[in-house]
């Protein structure tokens, strides 16, 4: 069955406390687009400072975590000469250390920074009907001159989530695929 | 079967003209390595210039060829905020235009630049014995946590080459591997 690419560029998740670290306190975030599952992009940024350059405009999501989460790909991550272990979403401990500097502050994260591994996002209605579990690993294949087949797909059940496989943006590259292709799940 | 995979950083091949217009009359590359074919690394590095940023220390490949050709990844593609066809080495006619700074002069060169297509280099009776044909198109299997396919992978056979799939940064990435990994060829 077809589904539809999301593909994710480099972005921040942080907690409360972070937040107001960074932007000053009660900091609301300015929200710009709804996401799926209640998150949603702001007009807020934040510079990553690495060993080897400085990432500037790096866009935070809303709303505030339990736990601040910094997304890079793997490009990202040998420009910034950090390390970035690739993880699902949420599973930061351990992760790579990064300095994130804000408009009002600097925070010297220890963990935070990962490549987020890519994932079928799917709600609990259409995984029952599709027969798909979480945790699951399916393989997506993609059309096109740099056609190719994702193995290793984890699927994440969720409410609200959208229909959609969410790859990075090395893996948009590779396969030469944007925002709002598809691709073909493979059970 | 199992195949060497060799991962193609940005580079630059230049004709003896354009090499001579950036470095000077007469010119020289400062070998560094052998690589398969012919071909070796130099220690002379170029700067591209796009609309958006630089990049610095780009490598000049050599010996000089019949055509100039800038090979970068979709990700610096991106970054340069230059248009760069996907194309195999050589089809440089009507590929992105792209500004290059050498030490001595500059070229603003209407084609050239490039994002290379993954391919197989074999030598002819490896080719025979494995019964691959040049422009033949096979598959190649990555393990690891981003296990993938890649589909439309270019046989290319030539005198001296070595036996080797030449992958880009990005797929890099995308797949988790680094020169000097393997894959497994599907025919």
């Amino acid at each position: 069955m077809n589904v539809k690419i999301e593909v994710s560029a480099r972005h921040a998740h942080f907690t409360q406390h972070d937040l107001e670290v960074l932007f000053g306190e009660g900091y609301d975030l300015k929200k710009q687009k709804d996401l799926s599952s209640g998150e949603y992009t702001s007009s807020d940024v934040v510079k990553l400072v690495g060993s080897k350059t400085t990432l500037e405009n790096v866009r935070v999501v809303g709303p505030c975590k339990i736990h601040t989460q910094i997304e890079v790909s793997k490009s990202d991550a040998y420009r910034l000469g950090l390390n970035a272990p690739l993880r699902l979403s949420g599973k930061v401990i351990r992760s790579g250390p990064v300095k994130v500097v804000g408009p009002k502050g600097e925070l010297e994260l220890e963990e935070g920074l990962i490549v987020p591994m890519r994932h079928l996002k799917v709600d609990p209605d259409r995984a029952s009907e599709l027969n798909l579990n979480n945790a699951q690993k399916i393989k997506v294949k993609i059309e096109g001159p740099r056609a190719l087949i994702f193995d290793e797909v984890e699927v994440r059940v969720k409410e609200d989530y959208d229909f959609a496989i969410v790859i990075d943006t090395d893996e948009a590259n590779a396969s030469g695929i944007s925002s709002g292709g598809e691709g073909e799940v493979i059970v």
